[in-house]
């Protein structure tokens, strides 16, 4: 196929941080985008909220319209860009276009995680194309090694750090001692989180993403709600003094993995070992480790968030596009629609770090160990802390199922000696 | 597209260490494979030297035939994998078949560094794919998303671990504190060191690999040649000390940058700052960390090279190319035609650590900050160890022109306090 000068339309839904971003670097990289994509490409139509807000890079007004009917309906537009975020009405744009055979590039992550489905049927049954690289991961090529390079492996695990704002909270915490409020602050202030923070600091934006990297590694629809979840709120400075002192860092991790009983999946503070690759993730970053049968260990690294690294992802997706646009999407991703069966935590094992609050009296560590005796759970460590008004328990579990491991848990905390349990942090090792 | 029932035909030229794995991986994943390509895979025909060589993997007899022509010139073949190695005859076989217009997957680094130019034209011209993931970084997606998801950006740098058996070597001097050869035999006992350890320890497997990454990446013909080239059997278990005592870890970087004085490219030891993504990559891994003017830092980690994760990138890219068998490939690289100009080493700017073995008397310090000072080289760092006979002056530069720093080393060299120089590392921060 010969390059062509007839440029490829595009309609930018949304122009904000990413939006912006990417009108920005379509005009900037024209020359290199062109070549990759081997025709031009051109910003045709942006629909807009209100064209006068602040953007981090400016667009061009001239091309905005706030009327959605102007940009979705407009025949000569090839590629749809959809960066407004959120389902409604990102949703019904995005389906529309589709049925149109119009292809879609997308940043969505809430979109593809509840309704992934639709939308791989949509564009299959008009012959359109969807990618949405920049979902997960930012500007970390990501979807496309998982779907295509890899594409013949068995995918066995997965563990990311992909919420850029509660990887830096904990970051700062660990490194700065700071409290969990004062980390979060400062995350706000820095612009890293939002004023309402649920989203990232409760895990839901990372369940999002781990429900579309599972369906896309595991090959069926995983849907966000199937996800496991919990935050990073409860987590204490001294958590992670004693994660440290005990050879680990603490992460806010989304896990996935397969083996014959089928697929767990869940987001929630983890301690892995110092040594492990993803515990030297600081910051902002973020970065998914996968663990391939024949290909072994795996782990991308990058910008999890921000205009650029997001629009990156997002012109890659569009450049590859715009190569096949004549062509039948060559991935149609129908396994979206075997829905996939995600085992209940409960029956989920791992090992566990709790602490226990407890009276500085003697017998007190034989009663706790005949609790979790009782409920078949193992110790691996135990740490005792402090005395009299302040004596601590800190110790790690053998593998338990979560179910037993939930009982005992609950036998403690019936124990007169015992005061409080401030925290429980699940452990993984690889 | 439908998917089809119709196999499609593979010749394996080569059945060792990598190709015997790529059979396995064909016949154990045969399912997935079918799935992902849209038509099952079938290794028809197997080229070996030795249908009696022992492999990792068992291979079927009946395909293997030890005839080249048997295998190059059969129709029903679709696609070529070569993964014999080496440039005779795999460069003659591989031109050959391409002239035919059939397509080839190899994860050889040698030819594609070395004939880069020949084969990416004879294949265009011949509308035939050309896919070579496997010759860099092993399992690692590394090609495609440089050259698909990057594609339009523009990237800055490159610095990769791109060689394991290296990798293993410095891990084990620096963790352990063997010296050099006691951590080469080590290597060669397990396997990851050849009998003849050059092509690793001199550098020159890695500068293989950098070509392709500058080739791709800056979308020029880089070869093998051009890449300035250090390797590690000079670097003493005492300047690992020094490094982390400094700050610093020691790895065999290959290093690429490309700024409006065009390309640099070179395979040196290298002193990087212990937090740097790439300071904690140990034993025989390999990672490679790009940064790109827009999605800013990535890294891609894993298995650099064995058996399953090459045959898993192998067969990466046989799904890729049996999904568009029927299309002419999207990518025909035609920028590999225009030389790269790589700029001499003398014209590079590094910092350098260098050791120096002096007399231990007074003004000594005073006379080297001298030579330095002549020659245009200010210091960042120095230390002076041991006393008597010895005496050690370790120290830092400033970034520097190559050239200065030589003529500040020859200098050093005539000082008649100077009794030896055993070690000179360049240093880099980012």
């Amino acid at each position: 196929m010969a390059n062509s000068t007839e440029p490829v339309r595009i309609g930018l839904l949304g122009c904000g941080t990413i939006g912006s971003g990417v009108f920005h670097l379509v005009r900037k990289n024209a020359a290199g985008l062109a070549e990759a994509a081997r025709r031009p490409l051109e910003v045709a139509r942006i629909l807009v909220k209100d064209p006068d807000e602040t953007r981090p890079f400016p667009a061009d007004r001239s091309l905005m319209t706030t009327d959605a009917a102007d940009v979705l309906s407009d025949p000569s537009i090839d590629i749809y860009i959809e960066v407004m975020g959120g389902i409604r009405p990102a949703r019904e744009f995005v389906l529309e276009v589709l049925g149109r055979g119009k292809s879609v590039v997308t940043a969505n992550k809430e979109l593809i995680a509840g309704h992934g489905r639709e939308i791989m049927e949509t564009a299959a049954s008009n012959n359109a194309h969807v990618r949405f690289e920049a979902a997960v991961g930012g500007g970390i090529p990501l979807i496309r090694p998982l779907e295509e390079s890899l594409g013949g492996d068995n995918i066995l695990k997965m563990m990311g750090i992909v919420n850029g704002t509660t990887n830096y909270i904990l970051t700062r915490m660990s490194t700065e001692g700071s409290t969990y409020e004062e980390a979060l602050a400062e995350a706000q202030a820095l612009g890293y989180a939002e004023a309402d923070p649920e989203a990232d600091v409760e895990g839901i934006d990372a369940a999002s993403k781990l429900a579309i990297l599972c369906s896309i590694a595991f090959h069926a629809g995983v849907t966000a709600e199937q996800v496991y979840r919990e935050g990073i709120s409860h987590i204490h400075t001294e958590d992670l003094e004693n994660a440290r002192e005990l050879g680990y860092a603490v992460k806010l991790l989304a896990i996935a993995s397969r083996d014959d009983d089928g697929i767990s999946a869940r987001v929630h503070p983890t301690m892995i070992p110092l040594d492990h690759p993803l515990a030297s993730i600081s910051g902002n970053f973020n970065a998914v480790f996968v663990i391939g049968e024949s290909v072994g260990e795996l782990m991308f690294y990058g910008q999890g968030a921000g205009s650029l690294p997001t629009a990156t992802a997002i012109l890659g997706d569009v450049v590859n596009v715009a190569r096949n646009l004549d062509r039948p999407p060559a991935t149609r991703r129908s396994y979206w629609s075997r829905p996939g069966e995600i085992r209940p935590i409960e029956k989920v094992a791992a090992r566990f770090y709790m602490v226990l609050k407890v009276a500085d009296r003697p017998g007190v560590l034989a009663k706790i160990a005949g609790v979790f005796g009782d409920c078949d759970v193992s110790l691996e460590r135990v740490l005792q802390k402090g005395k009299a008004d302040s004596a601590e328990i800190v110790l790690i579990t053998h593998e338990v199922l979560e179910r037993n491991f939930r009982t005992a848990r609950e036998g403690l905390a019936n124990l007169e000696e015992v005061v409080e349990i401030p925290s429980v942090i699940r452990v993984e090792s690889s």
